[in-house]
Formats: C-alpha cells, sequence, structure tokens
C-alpha cells in the first residue's frame, strides 16, 4: 500500500513532483505562507488565513491559485484528521533577476504536520533575542518568506527550557515572539505592538484584537516586562500564557485562562488543551 | 543524445534530482547565493566570491558543500564555456519552525545561463525606486536569499528604456541599484555607499574599491544627481556606465572608460565588451 501523502505540490492549477530548481521562492524567498490548525479535516481559521494570504498576494503582486482548489485538495490531504496544514505560494519559475515574471504562475505547496505538544501548563518562560527586525513597511505585516530574522533569531538559544524569544525592532520597541505575536496586560487593559513597521499579523492575534478589545499601540520592552500579565499567540498554538520573562515571572493570570476557554469555544481545534 | 544538463542539484555531497519540499531556502529564503561571470570555462573570481560566500555563512551558521567539489562540478558544468554561473546554497531541509536544524546538511544548485547582453553603448538609464532598503546590520553586505525588497523595487517599472533602479535606505541614503553596485566621482574622487546597514557588497565593488581607491561613505540621493560622473557595477556584468538618471544626463567620463580598459585586464571575462 503506498502512504498517503504529506506533502502536495502544484504549479498553477496542475500536480507536479518537486517544485523548480529556478523556483522564486527558492532564489528570494519570493511568496507567501499560511500555517493553520486543523481539526477533524476542517480549517476553522480558513476565512482568516486566506484573506491573509490574499493582502500578502496583492502586497507584492503575486498571483495567488484558485482558492477552491486549495480548499479542496487541503481536504484530501487532511483525509479528516487532526494536524497542522501549511501552504506555501510562491511566484513561481522565472530566469535569473529579480524582475517578476508576467504572467507569473505560482507554485503551492501544501503539507501536513503533527499537532505541536500542548503547551506547557506552567505558562512558557521567553527570553529577548539579540536579533532585531528591521523597519520595512512595504512588508510589515504579511506571512511572507523572507524569514532570516527570524531564523537567526531562534538561532540564538538552544536551551530546552527557553520556549521562545521575544523580538525588539530597531527602535527597540517589543514587537513578538520568533512564531507569535505578543499581548501585554497594562492598567487592565491588553494592549499588542503595531505592525505597521516590521512583524505579522497573526490570524490568532487578529481575533484576539476583537476578543478583547485590546489596543494596538508602540509597547516598549520595559512595558512587556512590568505588565500585570503577557501572553502569546499564534493559529496553531492558540493562546499561550507566559510565566517568565528572563527574571520576571507571572502567576497565572485569570483572564489569560477566560481567554483560553472563549478561544476553545470559537475554534474546536483548541478545546481539547483546556482542562 | 541527451542534452548536457544546466542545473545540478545537490543535498550534502550526494546529487539529488530536486530541493527537497521542506527546502528552508524555499521556506525562510535560509541561503545564500553568488552568481559569476564564467569565461572559457573558468570562474576567475572565484576565490573573491566563495569568501564572500564563506562570510555569509558565518553570519548566518550555515553549513558549506566542500569547495573543492563546488569547483569541480562548476567546472563540469561550464564545459569550458563562457556564460554566468549561479550557485545557491541553503540550509537543506528542517521540519516545521524556524529553529535551524544542528546539524544542517546543506542543499546546493549550480545552474548555467547565458551571458547577459553587453552594456547600451551610451550608458545605462536608471531611476529612483519607491522601495526602501530596511536597516539590518545582521544581514548587511550578505548576499543572502531574502530579497524581497529588490523584487519588488524591480516590479516598479516594466518600460525596457529604463536599465537599472537605484534604491535608497530608509534613511533617505542611495545605497545601490537592484542587481548592482553604485559608484559617484564628486570633486574627483570616487565614493561608493558604506554597507553596514543594508546592501550586498559585490565581488566587483571590492575589485573597483581597490582599483580607483575609492571612499566608502554615506551617499545622499543629491550627491548622486550632482554626481561628476556616475557608474553602476557588478560581477556578471562588469563596470556600468550611467548616462541618465530622472532628467540628469552625464556624457561619458575618461576615468569610467579607463576602469573598464583595467577591468578587462584584471578579469578576461570583461575583455570582449571592450572596443
Amino acid at each position: 500500500m503506498t502512504p498517503s501523502p504529506t506533502t502536495l505540490i502544484f504549479r498553477g492549477d496542475r500536480r507536479v513532483d518537486a517544485p523548480g530548481t529556478d523556483d522564486r521562492g527558492l532564489a528570494y524567498g519570493d511568496g507567501l505562507f499560511e500555517t493553520m490548525r486543523a481539526h477533524r479535516g476542517a480549517l476553522p481559521w480558513w476565512p482568516a488565513h486566506w484573506a491573509r494570504l490574499a493582502r500578502g498576494a496583492d502586497a507584492l503582486r503575486l498571483p495567488l491559485p484558485a482558492q477552491a482548489q486549495v480548499r479542496e485538495e487541503a481536504a484530501r490531504l487532511l483525509a479528516g484528521g487532526d494536524g497542522v496544514l501549511k501552504l506555501v505560494v510562491t511566484r513561481g519559475g522565472g530566469g535569473r533577476g529579480y524582475a517578476p515574471p508576467a504572467p507569473a504562475t505560482p507554485t503551492w505547496i501544501l503539507s501536513r504536520h503533527p499537532l505541536p505538544p500542548p503547551p506547557p501548563r506552567e505558562g512558557l518562560a521567553l527570553r529577548w533575542c539579540e536579533t532585531r527586525l528591521a523597519t520595512q513597511p512595504a512588508l510589515a505585516g504579511l506571512k511572507h518568506c523572507n524569514r532570516l530574522e527570524q531564523v537567526l533569531a531562534r538561532g540564538e538559544w538552544d536551551d530546552p527550557g527557553i520556549h521562545e524569544g521575544l523580538m525588539r525592532s530597531v527602535e527597540g520597541d517589543a514587537v513578538c515572539a520568533t512564531a507569535a505575536n505578543l499581548f501585554a496586560l497594562r492598567d487592565g487593559a491588553w494592549r499588542t505592538p503595531r505592525l505597521d513597521r516590521c512583524g505579522v499579523a497573526g490570524v490568532c492575534r487578529a481575533w484576539v484584537l476583537e476578543a478583547v478589545q485590546a489596543r494596538e499601540a508602540r509597547l516598549g520592552a520595559d512595558e512587556v516586562e512590568t505588565a500585570e500579565a503577557v501572553f502569546l499567540c499564534n493559529a496553531v498554538r492558540g493562546i499561550l500564557p507566559v510565566a517568565r520573562l528572563g527574571p520576571r515571572a507571572w502567576s497565572p493570570h485569570p483572564q489569560v485562562a477566560e481567554l483560553q476557554r472563549r478561544l476553545a469555544a470559537a475554534h474546536p481545534g483548541f478545546a481539547t488543551e483546556v482542562s
């Protein structure tokens, strides 16, 4: 019996065996991606993921495959199961040189991955990363494939006791974790960094913004450290309470636990992680 | 008869048919590249290209393949001919997530391309690009595969009468063209932008810096426009005299013509383009 595939690759609407060696994703990181939590074969946040992908495609003037075909192939790949589904869309093949080919035929790759382990019950331990996020309004907010800053930041530590690293902008403001967005409770109100200069506008972040009526603002590193509570979030792992940031420690906060329950009600994939 | 390959792909020291779909080059632009001018099967600037690649690998903590094997395969691919040889080295396969695998097995791709047409005899016509280069000292100078800024900048025009676009930093200083470095003659001395915040430290730029005893300095956009002469350079196209930048026009400058002759003497691949 042939094992079920865990990866499907397409050029335009046609299935292929491998991305081309001249793929602009490989050459320049000229692409976008989405990482989604699947629940019983469904993708509860699909509309939000596709909308962000479409905003990125618009900004990069990158053609997208047909949404219906991507959903259909995603369902086939998930085969009714739970897991993580990653979608990469690149500008496809191209000759040497930065000039985007017109028209371009996108390459898209769907891959299925196991669910990550549930977050540690006691909360995450964080560190500050030295690698800063550059100011680039033309790319800010997009989940594009130019991720060397995150790779460098995540490469700064290998202590398994540290779960994530917080990144600052070149100006010194707190922006996000390497793979999650950041929320801090101050004076009884939730704040999350503005992403008009750098950072990725997460799908779970958008849900939280609405859910807790958070305010987008510049957030100094010291304002994170002196917050009443801090959590991270992303569309694969949900709400991740933070217990430590360097020497600073936080006790579990009832508002964070409540938000986890609300997320579980809103997105069934996260229901299993709430006790 | 099987046509000679124009692309060779390796994982570590082993030839493979295609890059993996989980290649970190494709996922994150987690790699480096070099583009070299080949002359009769040789790569006259090989040591400089390899040295820059090694500097990049050091900064990204990315393993390189064995230099001797890369040179040997490059020679095989070039088969004694002229052309352009591109080498891409990525961190290789990896699971989902930014954490660099350790140890990593690099993917490397060698591809042969035709020589570009010689530069227009009357000099290049340039424009200013709107897309700015972000300040990122951790990546400045490296020829890495996160090139969305250049892709966006090169996508700003499709007028074939415009040959290249100049890019500014977010601070507004002139830095480079989308695919070439920049030199400007002011008060009888050559200057080229410092690349400690953004930009790629070109191999031809390094040769020119030495050849004309140029000074690395911040260079305002207005200082380019009011220069006595301007040229671009890269390791594939050599010295490219600039004739126009928007409304500004320059006559051919004897120092630029002299530099082209010196380059032709130093690197035989450029000899054919000097009349």
